[in-house]
This record gives structure tokens, C-alpha cells and sequence, in this order.
């Protein structure tokens, strides 16, 4: 068996787009319109290994997000970069302590799911 | 940047592990205990490329699962097998429809969290 995807349901493609892809660095690899019902986004890093679907519903429903479901995680080069470009755009976000075994950061998507962005080692 | 992991709450480690590891198929890679207060552990497949990391909090808080958050989903060579072992629990699941381009079963882990598994093309 193979680890194959996370599927978020979000709220607007465009922003998420955006953040997914501009800010954190994913790209879109696969799109599926289900008539007028859905769209399907998938999205990946470069290795291809493991997606994050991206679910855009157009029924109406008003969805909750709780408070069971954890975050979804990215490794990057330069966490130093990342901290510039989420105070640029005047964002929330939360750093890792200084006696910390790793840097990272929390922050929130467009829809409120947390985001942690680590520092690779 | 990389794709990382998905975290997600859990009640009970071993019901959690019995479904992931036993069930499901993934390994166990590394484990963090955080004091008294909660306990991490890090699963992933034989590759190794990503993570689903199991977040057990001793907070005595009852956690929401809402109903925005989307699924996990996992490839499998043979999918009439997992259906199988889901039925002999006595598990609810639901398979795709038969003129679907994949073939499926949407399930629930023992938090209530969507799981997708699908057969490999």
C-alpha cells in the first residue's frame, strides 16, 4: 500500500490557489470538474509522491471546521523567507520556541485549516 | 519544499494503530512523548515520503471533527481483500459506483475520520 492524497474541502479555488501554490509552493497536477457540482484539484511538490486534493463544492452547505483535525505540513529551504513574505502580507502566525529542536511556524489557510511550514534540517 | 505530513488528533493509540498499522498497512517510524501531555507518532509506507502523524493529547478536551475536513487516502494492490477484512469487522463502508474510473471504498478510522482507499491502476 502507498500513502496517496489528503483531500481538503475549501471555500474558494481562487485563494487557495493562491496560498497553496504562490505562498507555500505546490503545484496544480491534475483538475476534475464533476459537472456543476465540484471541481478536484490536486496538487503536488516536485517529487510527485503525495497529494493534497483540493474539493470545491458548489452546494450551498456551510461546512465547520472543528477543532479534531490537525495540519497539514511542508519542509522548505528558507523558513527565514517564508516568515518575510506571511509578515508582508500581514498574516497571523506562530513561531517555534528558541530551545525548539526544529523551526517552524504555524499559520492558518484561507479556510482555517492549520498550516505548519518547518525549516529542513 | 516538500510535502510533510498530515497530523491528526486521535482518542485511543491503540485502536488508532490497530487501524493504520494492522488494517491500513503503515509503519510506525518514529514516536515523541511530550511529558505527560501528549504523545506523537509518525507513520508512513515503505517509501518513506510522507507522514500521517497520530497527535494523542492527555488534555481531558473533547475534540469536534466538523465536517470540512476532507479524507486521508491510500493506494492498495488489492482492494477486494481490505473489502474483505472491512466486512469480517463488521465495518460500515461504502464501494464506488460501478461505472466509476476508480475503484473504491470510503470508510471511517476509529475517530471518525474519512478514509479513502483505492485499487492501484
Amino acid at each position: 500500500m502507498k500513502l496517496a492524497h489528503t483531500m481538503i474541502r475549501i471555500r474558494n479555488l481562487e485563494a487557495s490557489l493562491e496560498f497553496y501554490c504562490d505562498f507555500v509552493g505546490l503545484q496544480e497536477v491534475r483538475r476534475k470538474e464533476l459537472g456543476d457540482e465540484a471541481t478536484l484539484v490536486f496538487l503536488s511538490d516536485d517529487t510527485g509522491n503525495y497529494h493534497i486534493e483540493l474539493t470545491l463544492n458548489r452546494d450551498g452547505r456551510d461546512y465547520t471546521v472543528g477543532d479534531q483535525f490537525g495540519h497539514l505540513a511542508f519542509h522548505v529551504d528558507d523558513l527565514d523567507a517564508v516568515i518575510s513574505k506571511v509578515k508582508e502580507n500581514g498574516w497571523w502566525y506562530r513561531q517555534s520556541k528558541l530551545n525548539s529542536s526544529s523551526r517552524y511556524i504555524f499559520l492558518k489557510d484561507p479556510d482555517g485549516y492549520d498550516i505548519e511550514i518547518l525549516q529542513k534540517k
